[in-house]
């Protein structure tokens, strides 16, 4: 069998999905995008989604706040045995308008951005759907374009993104406060690269990160962490409040 | 000039430097170690202090909170021309006792483990010295020892610890966190990995580290920020307070 697939949005997730799917030469072809704007790609675009090419799965790449009104759109002119998939980490399966009867989500664990080439097949995906037939297509799909495929109903999913936002959203915030620390101080950030890799590198090794932990924190060493406060409160209040927030927690774990 | 070094301490610290230093065959010489305690390594150990064989450089590695204790002990059996550094991120060089007319600092910005091999080429060192002469010595042996050498007075050291702390220390906690979460529902934090890669690829290479901020905070999503608070709350009520403190913190930037 080889499946049809239309993608609606024209963002990083489904830009990226679509260069993965035009080099498939088996069991799904990409036959056309829906995108509101003109768009500068060399790839079918339609700029209604009645014009979409018949197809057996819909994939709606769009923003969170957009499902709902994206799907009721596709309800009126799809077939009634197509699939439609969400990508999105937080929405809900029962995000897609009620009138679609197969439903499901194919949420690709990544961070994308238009400009960085990312290599699909290192990308773990998790999938869901309310039919046994629709799991099995949407995990063929999901192997096909990355490297794994795990089950996560909507629940599951939004705790892998919890996590997400723990490990990458607000690392990313420590990094930048780091960066202004240090630059303040004409330093650049990139003299904390061996230090940062190296305990990236062992984090991802370790059965118990909380074991690895270092610093004045997990020492209890009062008169450093009184040292530091002092020192940031002088520089920035939010600044010295964060550092004694996770400082806090990392005594009380 | 070749000159002779003894190490004290037989932490992380001192037996990384130690296994540098065996390799060079000029201008610096390990000529022995100060442990306490019996070790079972393949280099010269001594005992006490005094059977130290006279050297032109003593680099005490040791604890922060025992280095006058222990300076204060080398003071009365070393040459007074000897230059004595610690290798402390956090201690001022006026830690080493005032007998020492020759002080200085030697910090290499990594997290050592015994178990862990590290090249020790690949570490930023920063050095302080209050001698010119001193200065100079200090900075040819980080030079040798590691990756590069920049001078930073007691002051701006406080200031790169305090980053390394946001950037590594603070990193870690969020990691074991991410983790705890994941395991909760069975799932391995190394799904993780190409998201927590991708994030420090692109912070390594960014000046402002800041515009690189995704999630539900910096979008100001407050029904997602909402939903994972609740869920949290329901978990555990210090991951629901940090989780609150950090988007916090991003929101006011």
């Amino acid at each position: 069998m080889n499946y049809k697939i239309s993608i609606i949005g024209n963002g990083n997730v489904a830009s990226h999905l679509i260069r993965a799917l035009v080099s498939f030469n088996e069991d799904f072809t990409f036959v056309g995008c829906y995108c509101r704007h003109d768009v500068q790609v060399n790839y079918p675009v339609v700029h209604s989604i009645e014009e979409l090419p018949p197809s057996d799965i819909y994939i709606v790449a769009v923003s969170d706040d957009s499902i709902a009104e994206v799907t009721k759109q596709l309800s009126y002119s799809i077939a009634s045995s197509a699939l439609v998939l969400h990508t999105s980490g937080t929405k809900s399966i029962d995000t897609i308008d009620n009138r679609i009867l197969h439903r499901g989500v194919l949420y690709p664990l990544q961070t994308f951005s238009s400009e960085v080439d990312l290599n699909m097949n290192e990308v773990p995906f998790f999938v869901e759907c309310q039919d046994k037939n629709d799991i099995a297509i949407t995990e063929q799909l999901a192997l096909k374009l990355g490297k794994s495929v795990t089950y996560a109903n909507s629940e599951r999913r939004r705790k892998i993104h919890i996590a997400a936002v723990f490990a990458c959203n607000f690392t990313n915030h420590l990094f930048s406060i780091s960066q202004e620390i240090l630059r303040n101080d004409e330093l650049e950030f990139t003299i904390l690269e061996p230090l940062i890799k190296e305990s990236v590198r062992k984090a991802l090794l370790s059965d118990d990160i909380s074991k690895l932990q270092t610093g004045p924190a997990i020492r209890h060493d009062f008169s450093t962490i009184k040292s530091h406060t002092e020192l940031l409160l002088n520089y920035d209040r939010n600044l010295a409040k964060i550092y004694e927030d996770i400082t806090n927690s990392i005594i009380e774990r």
